[in-house]
C-alpha cells in the first residue's frame, strides 16, 4: 500500500544550515516530538533510551562513591525560595509559579523547581546534628522547570531532566575536593563513554551558579564551533547552611556550620553528542549510551538459510551487546539509511556468500568502513569494532576542538582568528575585572567560558586592556 | 559525648493507633520526612531504595512484554485538558495550576499532570497512521500532582512518584487482553516479589477512571482490615481517540479508530508494604525490594578475628545479595533494634565462638527465628531464609486477609461481621444499581471495591434491596 512504503529520510546538510541540521536530526532520528505545550518537548522512546543509558552509568558512578539517591518536593514555597539571597535573585525571573490548586487560591504561591538547593538546605537543617551524620552525599533524578523565553530540544528547553548531586561536609577542605570529584567524573564521563573531549575550568565571578562561591564547569566545543556548558559543580561555602540555619557539633564539641556542594548534568548532553559526532547522514552514538550497539541486517533475506543465521548471531552477540535484528520487509538501502539516521555504531551485515564462508560484513557508522571478520570469534571483533567507534569519534572531536582553538593576544587577533577559522575557543589573559570581560564579548562576540585547569601564559598583559594579566580565559560562543 | 548516643527508637503499637504506628514508621525507618511544602513529601534514601527496586523490577517486566519508555511534558494546557469530557470533569477540581511563568501572566494557563492521557493522545494523533504503527506500547516514570485535602506519607500525597503505562492498539480484544495482561504483571508482583495476596476485580461503574471503559484493579488487605487500592488498569475503548482525532488505516485500508488502555502503580506500593508485613518493632521487609538484604551484626568485635571474619563473609554474601556489615561501636540492641526498624529481613551474627565452629546465626526478621548454620555453603542458607521470609510474611498476610473475609447475605450480617470481627472485605451480593451501592456504604461503612474476577455465587439477591443480584462485590474501607 502506498501510504506504508518507507521513504529515505532528509536531514538538510550541517553546512548549509547547522541549526536546522540540528533539529532535524531531533525529529528524524525519532528522539524528540514538540507538543501543544510551548517550550517543552516529548522524548521519545529511542531519545530516553539514550537518556536511561546516561543515568545507568552515571548513577552507577555516583553510587560508588557513596551518593544516595533522595526525592524532594517539585514545589518551593516563595518564602523557602526566598532564603538565600542570591539564590532568589538568579532564579526568581525564570521560575513557573504555581497559584491555584483545583479551584481555591493558594495562599502562599509555589515555584515549581528551578534547582533544589532550598528543599535540600531545608531538609538538612532537620537530619544534620553532630559531625558524625557528615558528611551527606545526596543526589536526586529529577525534571526542573525554567521558563526560558526560546528554546531548543535538549539544549535549552523549559522542562529538562537531569541530575542533582547535594552534599554536605564538616570542611571547607573536604566540600571543595567533592566539588572538583563529581567534576572529575563528569570530565572521565564525557572523554571515555561518549568520546566527547571537554575543558575543565572554573567560571568567572559573572557566570557563577546564584549562591556559589565557585563554579566549575566542563565545557564542549561543537561542531559549528560554538561551546557547551554540559556539566557544572558548585562549591557553596557555609552561606546556604547560614542562610538555612544548618548547624553541626563538631568533634570539639562546639557548633559549626557545614559547608556544602551541588553538581548537575541534564538531557543537554544528548545535545553535545549530537552535535559533537553527528554528520549529514545522522545521529552518531557513542558506543557506551547507543540504544541498539550492533544492528543485523540479514542480505537476500528469503534466501534459504539466511534468516536463521542472522537470529543464531543476534542471539550470540545479545549476550553481551545491545542488538538488533531487522528482517522486516523494508527495502536494504532503507534499512541503511534509518540505522546511520539512528547512529548505531556497527551494523551487522549476512547473506548467502557470506554463510558459505563462515564470515559476516561489519560497518563502522561514524566512517562508513568495512571489514569483513570470521564468524567465530565474531564477539571478540564487535567489542573492537565498538572500541574504535568510540575512540574515532573521539579522535575527530579532539582534532575539531584543536583545530579551533586560537591563542590570542589583542582583540584584532581574536577578530581575526574567528572571521578567518570561523567559531571556536580564544585562548587570551584576562585581567580579572568585569569590564574587560563584558568588553571583550562586545568587541569580539566571545564570551569567558572558564578559567580552564589547563591555564598557560600566553602573555603578562590582559588581552582587553593591556594591564597585568591575572588569569588565562577561554572564550567563546556559549550555546 | 551524650548529644552522640544513639537511643533505640520506640514507636507506637499498631493496636493502640494504627494510624500513629504506620506515621512512627515512615519517620523511625528513615523512609520519609516532612518538608515545608504541605502535602508533599521527602523520600529519604532508605525509603528511595525500596522505590529504585520496586522501578527496576517492574521496568524490566514492562520492557520484556515490550513497553519502551519514554517522557512527556509535566505540564498539560488548559484547552488540552478539556478534549475529553469525563477525563476533564474527574480531573480538574484536583490539579495544581501554573498562572505565572517569572513575572508574566501565562495567556493559557497550565495544570500539573496529575495523569498523562492527554498528552500521550496528543503525541498519538502525531505519530500513528498505519496498522503497521500499531501497537503503541508506551510507560512513563515521572511524578504527578493531585491537590489532595488529607494527606499521608505514600498513601495519599499532593505529588506522588509512579509509573503511567499508556498503549494503543489496533482492536478491541488487543487492547483488552493489554489492560488484563497489565493488571496479572501488578498481581504477581505483588504476590511473588513483595508476598502481598491481592483480590483481582473490576471496578463498578461509579470508581471508574475519568474517561474509561472499564477499569480494573488489585485490592490488598492491610493489617487493620482497610483495603488498598494497589494498582490499576484502565481500557479506554476509542473514546479518548475520537476526542483527539486520532485515526489510522487498517489492514483493509479503511481509517479506524484504535483502542486504548493505560496501567499505573505509584509510591503507595510502600505504604502496601508497611502496612502488610509490619509489626510493633517496626518495618518488615520484602527480600526482593529490600535495600538491605542481610545485615552482619559481628559479636564481640573487639576480639582478635571477629571484624575480619565479618568481612570476609561480606565479601562473600555481596556476589549474590544485597549486604552491609555494620562495624559501629553502637551497642549491640541499638544495632538489633536499628535494623529491625528497617526491615532487613535476614541478619547474620557471627562472634568468637561462632568462628571457631565454623558457624555463624541467622535471624529472620518477620519471626525472630533463629538458626545456627555452617560457613560452607553460607551462600546457599541465606538464599534458603530469604525465600522463608518472603513465604512466611505471605503466608501471614493471606491468613489476615482469609481471617477478615466475611460472606454476607444482609446488611445485618454485614454490621454483626465488622462489630464482632473488625474491618475486613465483606463478600455480598448486588444488584448492579448505584443506589444500592450507596446505601451499603451508608448502612454499614463499607463501600464497593471491586467485582472480583473469583466470583462466586453467595446468594441470589442483593444485598441490600433483595432484588435480583448481579455481581459479587467485595466491599470495604477504603484507605
Amino acid at each position: 500500500m502506498e501510504q506504508d512504503k518507507k521513504m529515505v529520510k532528509q536531514i538538510t546538510s550541517m553546512d548549509e544550515n547547522f541549526a536546522q541540521w540540528y533539529t532535524d536530526i531531533c525529529k528524524k532520528a525519532d528522539l524528540i516530538d514538540y507538543s501543544s505545550v510551548k517550550g517543552c518537548m516529548i522524548i521519545r522512546p529511542y531519545g530516553y533510551a539514550i537518556w536511561e543509558n546516561i543515568q545507568r552509568i552515571l548513577d552507577s558512578k555516583f553510587k560508588e562513591t557513596g551518593h544516595e539517591n533522595v526525592y524532594m518536593p517539585m514545589f518551593i514555597t516563595e518564602s523557602l525560595l526566598q532564603k538565600e539571597k542570591d539564590h532568589v535573585a538568579g532564579f526568581a525571573p525564570e521560575v513557573a509559579w504555581v497559584t491555584y490548586g483545583g479551584s481555591e487560591k493558594l495562599t502562599e504561591r509555589l515555584c515549581v523547581r528551578p534547582t533544589s538547593e532550598t528543599l535540600f538546605c531545608e531538609h538538612f537543617a532537620n537530619i544534620i546534628r553532630s559531625y558524625r551524620d557528615l558528611p551527606k552525599l545526596y543526589n536526586q533524578w529529577c525534571s526542573v522547570v525554567r521558563w526560558e523565553k526560546t528554546t531548543r530540544p535538549f539544549l535549552r528547553s523549559r522542562e529538562f531532566l537531569w541530575q542533582e548531586g547535594h552534599t554536605m561536609h564538616a570542611t571547607r577542605e573536604e566540600a571543595e575536593a567533592e566539588t572538583l570529584r563529581q567534576l572529575d567524573c563528569y570530565a572521565d564521563f564525557f572523554i571515555n563513554e561518549l568520546g566527547i573531549p571537554v575543558i575543565k575550568g572554573r567560571k568567572t565571578e559573572s557566570d557563577k551558579f546564584a549562591g556559589a562561591v565557585a563554579t566549575y564547569a566542563i565545557e564542549a566545543l561543537m561542531h559549528d564551533g560554538k561551546a557547551l556548558q554540559a556539566g557544572t559543580s558548585h562549591y557553596f561555602g557555609d552561606g546556604f547552611a547560614r542562610a538555612f540555619d544548618i548547624t553541626f557539633t563538631d568533634k570539639d564539641n562546639k557548633l559549626t556550620y557545614p559547608h556544602q556542594t551541588s553538581w548537575g548534568v541534564s538531557t543537554r548532553v544528548i545535545g553535545a553528542i549530537i552535535m559533537s559526532h553527528g554528520d549529514d547522514n545522522g545521529l552518531v552514538l557513542p558506543p557506551a549510551v547507543a540504544p541498539i550497539q550492533v544492528v543485523i541486517l540479514p542480505v537476500a533475506q528469503h534466501k534459504p538459510g539466511v534468516l536463521e543465521k542472522a537470529a543464531e548471531l543476534k542471539d550470540r552477540l545479545s549476550k553481551r551487546f545491545k542488538v538488533r535484528l531487522d528482517d522486516s520487509d523494508n527495502s536494504a538501502g532503507w534499512k541503511f539509511a534509518e540505522y546511520e539516521m539512528k547512529g548505531v555504531p556497527v551494523r551487522l551485515e549476512i547473506g548467502p556468500r557470506d554463510i558459505e564462508n563462515n564470515v559476516c560484513v561489519l560497518v563502522t557508522r561514524h566512517n562508513r568502513e568495512k571489514t569483513v571478520v570470521g564468524l567465530d570469534g565474531l564477539e571478540d571483533a564487535v567489542a573492537a569494532k565498538l572500541k574504535e567507534v568510540r575512540d574515532g569519534i573521539y579522535r575527530k572531536a579532539l582534532d575539531n576542538l584543536n583545530r579551533r582553538t586560537y591563542k590570542c593576544t589583542s582583540i584584532d587577533e581574536i577578530k581575526t582568528a574567528l572571521s578567518d577559522k570561523g567559531d571556536g575557543i580564544v585562548r587570551a589573559m584576562w585581567c580579572g575585572e568585569e569590564e574587560c570581560e563584558d568588553k571583550v564579548k562586545e568587541l569580539t562576540g566571545v564570551g569567558s567560558r572558564c578559567i580552564p585547569f589547563d591555564s598557560e601564559k600566553i602573555s603578562d598583559k590582559c588581552v582587553c586592556c593591556g594591564r597585568p594579566a591575572k588569569h588565562m580565559v577561554c572564550w567563546g560562543v556559549a550555546y
